[in-house]
């Protein structure tokens, strides 16, 4: 009988106290984006039910849509079998979370030895942070 | 209009060289697994139209059921916008990604504040490694 280890999610599999976590539209199941979650980051998830990351760039939490007003309604939280990875299944208010205007992240396609980019933005991405 | 970047995907963005991919059911869009992927990794994926990774704990190459015989055969390649994350959309022979049996390792969920396991082993591990 499986028994859910004691420390979940496991940050310290990583030297940086990371792990990442996928963001998945909870309806389509699309892949939205992917970031990085710490303890702290984790813990207001779970306070706010909106997902917060760890910003690497600017090293700090990241209550995502705190600038564009695009928040990420927590629906679903799953964990993997190393505890080392996270999955959010959300609602994406706004239906936008990439910081360049379109839904999702994973826009550049690979195909027949190439790139393309398979998606437009919705909006202007200067639009997005003037909210 | 938007441009493809030169390098794509950017292993360089991290220190070890190394970025998480996410392994997705082409059909269902259930996530089934995340690992990491170096340029060696990357570019035994395109070459083999099956999905291969860097083992972390093993430091070397792993083309996934290389030992169990559960390939993840390629359908769709994604990169995001910074260019440090893959999607990896496959067919998942044998319908097992997780080392413990189950089709996919995302089966801690976590619900009223406690973790609990979502789903069963499908076949025993042991069997999984005999092949």
């Amino acid at each position: 009988m499986a028994k859910v280890p004691d420390t979940m999610p496991d940050f310290s599999k990583s030297e940086d106290g990371l792990i990442p976590a996928v963001a998945q539209d909870a309806i389509t199941g699309e892949i939205l984006m992917l970031a990085y979650v710490n303890k702290a980051a984790w813990e207001e998830t779970l306070r706010s039910k909106r997902a917060c990351y760890w910003s690497r760039s600017r090293s700090k939490l990241w209550k995502k849509g705190e600038e564009s007003g695009n928040w990420q309604e927590i629906k679903e939280i799953l964990v993997d079998c190393d505890g080392d990875s996270i999955i959010y299944k959300i609602e994406q208010v706004g239906g936008i979370a990439c910081h360049t205007g379109r839904k999702s992240c994973f826009f550049y396609k690979y195909e027949n030895d190439n790139f393309s980019i398979n998606s437009d933005p919705i909006i202007d991405p200067a639009q997005l942070y003037k909210k």
